[in-house]
């Protein structure tokens, strides 16, 4: 379907369920763009769930954000179970005006939830010509090193830094793989290497079935496990909920309690703007320009590869969305009395 | 050989480079608290380089490191090619009177060099009750994600956060494996995993000759050239040096033009310390207790296997030093006319 179809649609789940229209087009925008990305996995997938979690007064549909402290450079704001992207969004804006003024800035945002892509918030910082890091905790699904418990998230990690063209940006998450790949093995037969899961009893395994049944294991063995730890005590711990006291996105029996930590580093105080944009071009060009390693036809930047499929996507795009993401947008559509899908198209 | 022997053999070796009593001390002390934490990659084999370096003045023995910005919460200092462990400490120094005031503060340092365990400098702001960040570029040993060119380095990344007890260290390099572990296959004779590295024209190789005339591959794939390109951002291109612009430890030619980026987050700002307190020391009881793996004997937190063996180390401990460690400290001391290692022993 195409953009100009899907997008009223969404909205129009979004205002069933009094979610104010600044924040339901932030919300869906969010999401469309990360299909246009081809990052599915925080695409129109997730909207029934948020749908559904709004409808259970499990979000709040209008924003009530408190800023907790406000201190310096630094600030907590309590999201206090709004809509995370819109908690996301004001707390990225408030580290970027202390980072104007101090030449840094942080704020930690408690009380949230699942909010997307982690370099959306970034983006915004390096359109004002700042470096952003974006850390968020999220539900329990890997163990430590050496355990076989759900205690600590996929936490991702965002770095975006502006250039004169598209910014680099660094957005990754701390499992070896996602859930959806042992489901793709799954439904394919087929075994998996032994360094992707654990079955539940904390043994390594290739059949993913078993693996589904388990724990995701880390990138890079304990180093994995060290950034999400880092990531963890930087944002959970911080703000009060931490590893395993985070539910899931799915779990409608209580708010998720996520947390996400912004920092905001204003170029300008470090040294020459166009000095910056001067030695990155260089450097995004020395990469890019370099030799291939055979096999290779192109070397990309940190996130160039989603940048430019969003650029190609030109003007009113067609997203074409699984069967089952079509039905499930379609049930919540009658659950809150919204229009179908098919009154769009 | 005792560390009450090796200590002042250092010492007499930093003394005949004209190094202030005081620094020396900072340079000898960290070097031996690698060894003891079982780091010896960053431990007393780098001494002789660093003299070496010292003799040459590619590193001055008097430390000139000045203040090039400050503002707000943020300085950038000119390490002025002095003693690159002297620059990281006085840097993050400041980024902790920063974050005293402003809750968080960065310090951009550049015109530094190899400066051994990251993670020293967080320890620093821990013990203030600060979590630290240090990041720092290196010299140039891996390729973009399909390139086969030496553009990028194994800059580390360290996160140190402190607890009731020990605090937990989070310290990476970049690299599946350090140059070290291919010298040691080479000289058993073994082969190597295809992921560990590329040979010269940028071909996976299981050949760990061939891969030390090639490059080191990243962890995580394209995740770790992600990590490696956002450290090198924040560090080498807001400094002025960057991936092929830094100069290797052991090339004579010239200064390493290293930088490094230390920011601190000052806790109290955030929330009352006690709490702090109180909540780590649940998370880290909650992943320490946790269910074992099988084949699991214990769980260890970041960084807690490291701090576990300086305590065992006890008064004056005992340092096993590799026939050809002993044999560059010996070659060093006769080349700038101090005692051998065998006049303490």
């Amino acid at each position: 379907m195409r953009v100009s179809e899907l997008r009223p649609f969404c909205l129009g789940l979004l205002e069933r369920c009094s979610v104010p229209a600044d924040d339901a087009a932030l919300l869906v925008d969010s999401l469309l763009e990360a299909e246009l990305k081809g990052v599915s996995s925080h695409g129109l997938n997730r909207l029934p769930t948020y749908v559904k979690r709004l409808k259970a007064q499990l979000v709040k549909a209008t924003a009530e954000i408190i800023t907790e402290r406000d201190m310096g450079a630094i600030a907590v704001v309590d999201g206090n179970h709004s809509i995370p992207q819109v908690i996301g969004h004001r707390a990225m804006a408030m580290a970027i005006e202390k980072a104007r003024r101090y030449g840094i800035g942080a704020v930690l945002a408690k009380n949230s939830g699942h909010f997307g892509m982690t370099s959306a918030y970034g983006l915004r910082a390096a359109e004002q010509n700042m470096i952003a890091v974006v850390l968020s905790n999220v539900t329990p699904l890997m163990p430590p090193a050496g355990g076989s418990s759900k205690l600590l998230g996929n936490n991702p990690l965002a770095v975006v830094a502006p250039t004169k063209g598209d910014p680099i940006v660094t957005d990754m998450g701390m499992s070896k793989v996602v859930l959806g790949k042992l489901l793709v093995a799954k439904s394919q037969g087929k075994k998996i290497p032994l360094d992707w899961a654990l079955d539940k009893d904390g043994n390594p395994t290739d059949d993913p079935g078993e693996a589904l049944q388990g724990l995701l294991l880390p990138i890079a063995g304990p180093k994995g496990y060290s950034l999400i730890v880092a990531i963890e005590i930087l944002t959970g711990v911080l703000a009060g909920a931490y590893g395993w006291q985070v539910k899931s996105l799915y779990d409608f029996s209580a708010p998720e309690n996520i947390s996400h930590f912004f920092l905001a580093v204003d170029i300008k105080a470090f040294l020459p703007l166009e000095e910056y944009f001067s030695r990155i071009e260089d450097f995004r060009l020395g990469i890019k320009n370099s030799r291939k390693a055979p096999g290779t036809e192109e070397i990309y930047l940190p996130g160039e590869i989603e940048l430019n499929r969003l650029k190609r996507a030109g003007t009113d795009p067609s997203i074409a969305l699984p069967e089952n993401v079509i039905k499930d947008l379609n049930a919540v559509a009658e659950e809150v009395g919204a229009k179908s899908l098919s009154a769009f198209a």
